[in-house]
């Protein structure tokens, strides 16, 4: 309780006097308790509910009988608690020290079933009021803000709290604590029972990084060759056609692709960026001899590290990394790709269109995968980074690069486990650019695999998701969900449609994410002249089984300025001729999504010869909200 | 408080004094309140936790002393209530007559913060004790049994209080009524606080079939066509190449497909099943002349009844049903199909397999998605019924009917908005079979445009899903996984994949429906002599990024025994033959997913000239389970 008090939280009132003593207090109700080592409330030496000091000397005498019923043995130095009795409703704030985030509050629903209903939320301890209150209305308690069965209650008192709370946990060696509960009432906050564990914490150290890792003129590729088997060899040719001056360094090669191979390092020109795709052994060496000659990005394809249990080279490259000021990328990572340079230093197979997006993605194969999906619909990168084993180069680092990148819009991120969390946190909410974030892990099972394939422990699935959304990132579902914001991103969403069906499915999947808006009188007239009178005079839009080009573009002429975006959901009914209405899709508001493939052979050829968006499942079409 | 104690729940002990006689109570803990009208405990009218007579005197004199007070007046006449005062925890049970479900009880998390926690589960009043424990297991309260923070909570004191309350509601006229608190204790379980509402249900009958829609020798085809623009020329051509007796009917056509013509009913041999595709208004008039005639399958295609407000109609249609004991499907159906007969009956333009899933659906236009895509799949169906306007023939009667056909092993739905259902959560009960449903309508906006487009109220969405759940039904969440099912349906789950992102992805996703088997030791160490060191030793099985087909057999060879299915990732890795990968899952238990389009054309191409189910994505793939 001292803590507590020291940083002025509000606790009962509580006296205590000796046996002997005249009882008197002056906060009502309040409870009288014997200070004896017994199980207090079985012998009755408890009485709650007390009013005023002639109920207070009662209860005294009360008291002492049920002890002396009870052959309770007390002498003259026996003490008796006065406490004011706290009313209300039960929250609980703990606070814990966790191995990614460091210092966290947990704020939630009290009491005794705080263990089963689990009504609870996450709080940085560097949250500021906004993001406290957006933590706090995540839970279901919260909604007694600001008054509830005609009480009110005060959310400043419970911010207030929180507040001092943040202060004192990242100011005191304290590793664990609880208020539970904290009583919320008329008066405001009260904590009434609290619990402190203290301890050391156990911080580890962040660098921020000086240099850009997208300052990209002059690039060395160490292990560049022609052995098409070799990750060297899809490096070298993908970065040829880039704005940058290109150096490949190997020592068995005279040239490649008709360009001179550097044979050492003694012979290279002043150099900003350093891929390294070697054998493990001889990483090291030459990440310190290019930092020697001023190079300060280094991207290390080179696998062996961490991986397979090698952590002393691994601790050897952050040591490089802190010793000559460089960003060093991976090890084992896939590499990176800079639009401004159109400088593809990866070894992937997909083309990359140039484009607003910088990803940034833990994975490797996911990486593959996002981009295989973004070339198929011709959706183009900004910035790309794969983080391998994060030996120094970390996700903070990286949100904090890609805002200083102008051409990027926004941040997209594949994470499975982090670290430096505060630093994670603090990046988002630096961020000027939206940040979406898709993170595996969150089933158990997932947790194991993702801490064997990254050796990073992927933490707990809801905090990281919670604390992350406060500090202003948004959470996506799937690995495709990543890269069509945020072009597509809908606030309203309209939905035409020639069954009724799909429309309501697609309603349930668009509300996850957005707003389906809401159609106006004057609009429902307007389309009441152009639709049969059985549309469904609301939106989604059903304009009835048999509706022709015409239909959908009379229907779609008259919304077309309405919402953000309009899928138009086409199904094969009898008499659906799906080409002559695709084409009548002349803009890139429209959606198409055609549910059914055999008998659209044509209308996707079409849509596919126009390079556009569509899709042919309603999930698949969602997911770009 | 009457109407709960005829039933037999506890309530706790009470008696009433005259407030001049000798107070005694025989219970304890109790609380000693003056009935008067003022706000009791404001006035120090209410004493709590009263442990024997002598504390039950002074707290007499407490009270008459605050009386005073207050100078509120009492006279002899007056009453103390002396209440049995129960502590424990708090839940609620409540009942409500809902317009779909009838009676239907809610149980859950009690107290004050009811409204504010939503701890809750609904427990239809026909539901057996087995039922009512599933349900129950649903909210987090049920945590606290049979033990919780040291104390015992006897589960069956609660069934036996909701038990009662069933047989009580469906007696009784009642419509809506809440026990908050029943407090649970060491003890049992106790109805501490109650309020009812009276007054009359309004409950509608249900019909079940005499017949089978299924018994189909003979059928008419009403407005068989040789237009082809019209749905009675596709259904004809559809039905054709049956194995059953096809007769059309068109007054206007002597020929069609090289058969006769029928041009009136009366030239008509016997019919036990007529499609009607004819103008709505001689649908009526040719159903009724068919009944006479002893025809009691009637399959309704044509359109123009409820959904554009001709209810009258379709009253009739019903009227005419239960008067001729007949089965109408409809109308605005697109069909059914019988595989039994090879009997097409619909105007679906997919191609039909013949296999074991019974598919009802709501919507004519998700069916055909789902008939699409099974075709895609070579999935095979027994029957298929689109439900229509349902003015007949209903949820109920379908899912009744396909337990009564052999070929039939699993019934898959498609609902939107149900009628009848004590009746539809019976028929679930009772089936032998298993029942996957995906349910649209479970956002605000998706339940209105359910409503506008079948006229069938959605309901609420958590009422449907848990109480069809608790009555056997299990939900899917998308309409292709009601077609991969069961076949697919696995408990255990193994992964191998090429790279560790993906894997952890797959496990997420799977870890909704089923488990990652986890591997024993044995398997481990066989595993270890076949892969590198740096594999994943965990399920999933991460072979490495330059896994050959070589490799992946060897793992697949070692746990091939093991788990139910086993999902092989392959991404596209610098080195990766994903061609000679695919050749050796020569098994249906592989479900090969190939992250990556352009690169894996030929390893797709094999796949499909196999005729082997394969994904393209995590997510699609995991539908499956």
């Amino acid at each position: 309780m001292n803590l507590i008090q020291k940083y002025n939280i509000p606790t009962p009132k509580e006296k205590r006097v000796k046996i002997n003593e005249i009882l008197s207090f002056d906060t009502f109700p309040c409870v009288l308790k014997i200070d004896l080592p017994v199980h207090k409330s079985d012998i009755g030496g408890v009485i709650t509910d007390i009013q005023n000091n002639d109920e207070l000397k009662k209860a005294k005498e009360i008291i002492l009988n049920n002890l002396k019923k009870h052959d309770i043995s007390f002498d003259e130095n026996s003490e008796f608690l006065i406490q004011e009795e706290v009313k209300g409703i039960e929250l609980i704030i703990g606070g814990k020290f966790d191995g990614i985030f460091g210092e966290v509050l947990i704020f939630g629903s009290g009491g005794t079933l705080v263990e089963i209903e689990k009504d609870i939320t996450y709080i940085d301890t560097n949250a500021d009021e906004n993001e406290i209150t957006k933590a706090i209305k995540k839970t279901k308690i919260s909604k007694i803000f600001p008054e509830f069965r005609g009480k009110k209650y005060n959310l400043g008192a419970v911010i207030d709290v929180i507040k001092k709370l943040q202060i004192m946990f990242n100011n005191e060696n304290i590793t664990e604590f609880d208020i539970n509960p904290l009583i919320v009432n008329e008066k405001g906050a009260i904590a009434v029972d609290v619990r402190i564990k203290e301890g050391k914490k156990n911080k580890k150290t962040f660098y921020s990084k000086k240099h850009s890792i997208f300052k990209n003129e002059n690039i060395a590729i160490f292990g560049a060759t022609d052995k098409e088997e070799k990750v060297g060899y899809a490096i070298a040719k993908n970065a040829l056609n880039s704005k940058a001056n290109i150096y490949f360094v190997n020592p068995h090669l005279n040239t490649l692709f008709d360009k001179r191979v550097y044979k050492s390092i003694d012979e290279l020109p002043p150099i900003d960026t350093s891929v390294i795709a070697i054998p493990t052994k001889f990483v090291l060496d030459t990440v310190e001899k290019m930092a020697c000659k001023g190079c300060k990005n280094f991207i290390i394809i080179s696998a062996g590290f961490k991986e397979i249990g090698n952590i002393e080279a691994e601790k050897k490259l952050k040591e490089l990394a802190i010793k000559y000021d460089l960003n060093i990328v991976g090890p084992n990572c896939l590499g990176i790709y800079n639009a401004d340079k159109e400088l593809n230093l990866t070894f992937a197979k997909s083309s990359i269109y140039k484009g607003d997006i910088g990803l940034i993605s833990q994975s490797g194969a996911v990486l593959t995968a996002i981009m295989d999906k973004a070339a198929q619909n011709k959706i183009g990168f900004s910035h790309i980074i794969s983080m391998g084993n994060m030996a120094d180069f970390n996700f903070a680092n990286a949100i904090n690069e890609l805002n200083n990148q102008e051409n990027c819009k926004t941040i997209s991120i594949y994470a499975e486990g982090i670290q430096y969390g505060k630093e994670f946190l603090k990046a988002i909410r630096n961020s000027k650019k939206e940040i979406l974030i898709f993170k595996a892990g969150k089933s158990k099972a997932a947790k194991k695999a993702a801490f064997s394939h990254t050796g990073n422990l992927a933490g707990d699935f809801e905090m990281f998701k919670i604390l992350s959304e406060n500090a202003g990132a948004v959470f996506k579902n799937s690995i495709e969900s990543l890269i069509y914001s945020p072009e597509y991103k809908a606030k309203e969403v309209i939905i035409v449609t020639n069954a009724g069906g799909p429309g309501t499915i697609l309603t349930d999947l668009v509300s996850q994410y957005a707003k389906i808006k809401e159609l106006d009188k004057k609009t429902i007239e307007k389309l009441n002249k152009v639709l049969p009178p059985t549309w469904s005079h609301n939106n989604p839009i059903d304009v009835i089984g048999d509706a022709t080009d015409e239909r959908y573009k009379a229907a779609l002429e008259t919304v077309k300025n309405l919402g953000d975006i309009i899928f138009v959901i086409i199904t094969p009914q009898y008499m659906t001729d799906a080409l002559s209405i695709v084409k009548i899709l002349n803009n890139d508001k429209y959606i198409p999504i055609l549910l059914g493939k055999e008998s659209f052979l044509d209308a996707i050829n079409y849509l596919e010869n126009q390079n556009r968006l569509y899709f042919t499942s309603l999930e698949e079409a969602a997911k770009i909200l």
